[in-house]
């Protein structure tokens, strides 16, 4: 391996080449479930120095591990602790390429931190829509890669529906040149939603093209109480009516997920206190802030007279709106705190949620009385974050080492049952490779190895991920 | 041969396999470019006699012609004239399985005519938004096949945007189970999206979960008189920012292809005789008729101040909305009535595209005086049908003779200068394979045929298309 580091070396020089040093920063994943041994970190500053990385690499057999913002959660951008995988970061390729804004969309490179995305999109005057807990160190490259979703897929999509074009290194260091700032290109196979949401493992995203936005005149947010999640599905039906497309987020959380921020951020004022579940309503107008407010007063007062809202507030001001936000952002931390748990990241029909989680809340209060339902997330997208914790004064640790295959396979089972997915967002890494290997229809498990060979038959990109 | 009809009659049945008579409806297209000779036409009822068919056809060595509604415009869903080429006709599959208006839904079946998927839609009283001239007698299986366009993309996208799940038979006759609802699902590569826009050539689409949208409340047309191409973009811009989603189509003519329309079909009225551009302009309004009469106003007010402007006229009632459409879709007819031309399906990043036409339009003057420029499509996409005809009084096809290459070159060449595609919506197919093979980026292309080598080895699906 020293020949292979010396060439590499040779050609990104010493700022390019990170070995031998302390590497712990790219070998582990910031939750701190995997923890590996890189053979070195290769940080390349443009796509031609990409290339370079990739010809070396299939040259000398290297495997490669592509990492962005290193924010993932299934163990997708880190090395296994071989200490024979390469970290290919793409932190140094940074540079936001262009903005065209009659044809509202931006191209920027992989390494661009998804918030200086956003930033550069406001300076234009535009919206990038894309947003999510990590902004501030996840990466353009990295979102693409996992396809990442967020607070306003229910508006814009996931980052799949964001992208326009993408300029992507193969397994042998050829460049496909396929930055695009079209919304209509029917010469060929969809290339572009192959590499997105493959997790590194059949190509390098090096730089994309993204779809802008015009801002929005107005952002109002409001909270509502809901007596059930047949409610809150009613409540999200009567939103999408009445606002059409101005709605860009409608997110729940149910009590316990509340009362546990309350017992551990107790700073943070609820104000619908108590409710059953808590709706969280986002309106985007492209009018005028009178014509937001109109239709979202006439949206919740049409919400009490069907008896889907018990109460609500919308938020008078952006710091009231940053605060309501901000509740929702802090279930994860709160659970953090409250110590380990099961996390489930699924989706459903939204016709299928409110079934799925009364069936659900009862199987698990049956199969472990006192277990306690986290459950939150991105109703509009019938995205669940539906998290499971030990009973009050069991020990975490201990209840997850006798539970979490039992759990999961109750829970798993039931969301395949209704159609719904195992991985709505977060990816499948190491993760969730087995369950998918078990879960996933074998006709696709087929097709997904028959591409995967195809596009690297050396299996030199991101080995034992995914596929 | 005859041992592999026998075998395919056993397994479908006399309804199920057209052999020996005229099958002369299957294997021409519409524009009569291409007649060809079929070994048979398959007629399968479901998705497991469709998969009996690829797997005869796998153990027999038969390519196969998957054909929906058989109204392409690139030559892709009819046998070559060797008489060794299956039709696949997926017209017996034509039920519509399914709604789920909570989830927003609808499963329906590749033969079901695309006018009968939006009429099953709004019967649940929701809209499907995708539509197009061939309607009442293209196929769902067939608008995936070669992700459709249409007059509504710039609200709702392609078909692929539409697009939920599919479907799929693959070459060697396995069924791949991936109908969902879901609107997050991050377990795995987007085989979804890389059968959409295949041509047939890697799989056969047997059905589709689409999305589907609330109807909207009140929908508006409108024509406006614009000076220029720059005028109209700046329209579309405007129209954007005033409107955002409601905006749900922007189409231009220019005023050779009005005046043809004129000359062919004098009876059509022309509110904005004489107008350079004409830009026909759609508002769908989720709130109420009074809310889409004001913001359509508004917005062409706002037009005339600003200078884009120069007249305009709103439709006053449905009959109106429809004179407007129909003079829009009457361009073709009125070319068809007008002899052959040299048609070229093009998209260019809207900023681009005034640039564009400046520039062909005089290098097509100087390159042959007289020659006339029938332009029009949908601007918002950046998609231009920008078609050529002969000058007056020189024989078309003669004309077509001695130009079409060389004309083909000019615009084509422009195109790519410009980050543009040769084929906006119409697919490749035969027609445009060797410009694609001569213009796609040549990493693009290996990849595309690496992947048709590992999803169908022995070339049975759709050969001599796309790739």
């Amino acid at each position: 391996m020293t020949a292979f580091l010396d060439a590499l070396r040779a050609q990104l020089g010493d700022a390019g080449l990170l070995a031998g040093g302390d590497l712990s920063a790219y070998e582990g994943d910031w939750r701190k479930r995997y923890a590996g041994k890189a053979l070195g970190v290769a940080r390349p500053a443009s796509t031609e120095e990409v290339a370079a990385v990739m010809r070396l690499c299939h040259a000398h057999r290297v495997p490669v591990v592509p990492q962005g913002g290193n924010t993932g959660l299934v163990g997708g951008s880190t090395p296994d602790d071989s200490g024979s995988q390469l970290v290919l970061s793409l932190s140094r390729m940074k540079r936001v390429r262009g903005i065209d804004a009659a044809n509202a969309s931006l191209t920027a490179e992989a390494g661009c931190v998804l918030a200086e995305v956003q930033a550069a999109a406001a300076q234009a005057g535009m919206l990038f829509p894309l947003s999510l807990a990590a902004e501030g160190s996840c990466t353009l490259g990295g979102n693409l890669a996992t396809n990442a979703g967020g607070t306003q897929v229910l508006r814009y999509g996931n980052a799949r529906e964001l992208c326009l074009g993408l300029e992507v290194v193969t397994a042998t260091g050829e460049v496909w040149q396929g930055l695009s700032g079209l919304r209509k290109d029917n010469t060929g196979y969809d290339l572009r939603d192959l590499f997105i949401g493959s997790e590194g493992t059949l190509g390098i995203i090096t730089a994309a093209t993204m779809k802008l936005y015009p801002s929005p005149k107005e952002r109002l947010t409001a909270l509502a109480a809901c007596a059930s999640m047949d409610d809150a599905v009613r409540l999200l039906g009567l939103a999408r009516e009445r606002a059409g497309d101005a709605l860009t987020g409608f997110e729940v959380m149910n009590r316990a997920a509340l009362a546990l921020v309350a017992r551990e951020l107790p700073q943070l004022a609820q104000p619908l206190p108590g409710a059953e579940w808590t709706a969280l309503l986002e309106l985007s107008d492209a009018e005028s802030a009178e014509h937001a407010h109109a239709v979202f007063e006439g949206l919740l007062e049409a919400g009490v007279e069907r008896g889907c809202v018990q109460d609500a507030a919308i938020a008078q001001n952006i710091q009231q709106a940053k605060a309501f936000w901000h509740l929702r952002e802090s279930i994860p931390l709160a659970q953090a705190q409250a110590g380990l748990n099961i996390k489930h990241d699924i989706s459903l029909p939204v016709s299928a949620i409110s079934g799925f989680v009364a069936e659900m809340d009862a199987a698990l209060a049956a199969y472990l009385p006192g277990i306690e339902v986290i459950d939150f997330g991105h109703l509009g997208d019938g995205n669940l974050h539906y998290n499971v914790q030990a009973p009050a004064g069991v020990p975490a640790a201990e209840f997850l080492a006798a539970h979490e295959a039992a759990i999961n396979e109750l829970v798993y089972d039931a969301v395949q049952q209704r159609g719904g997915s195992i991985s709505a967002e977060h990816g499948i890494g190491r993760l969730k490779r087995e369950e998918l290997s078990r879960r996933k229809d074998p006709t696709a498990l087929a097709l997904m190895r028959s591409i995967k060979r195809a596009l690297d038959p050396l299996d030199l990109l991101n080995p034992g991920r995914l596929v």
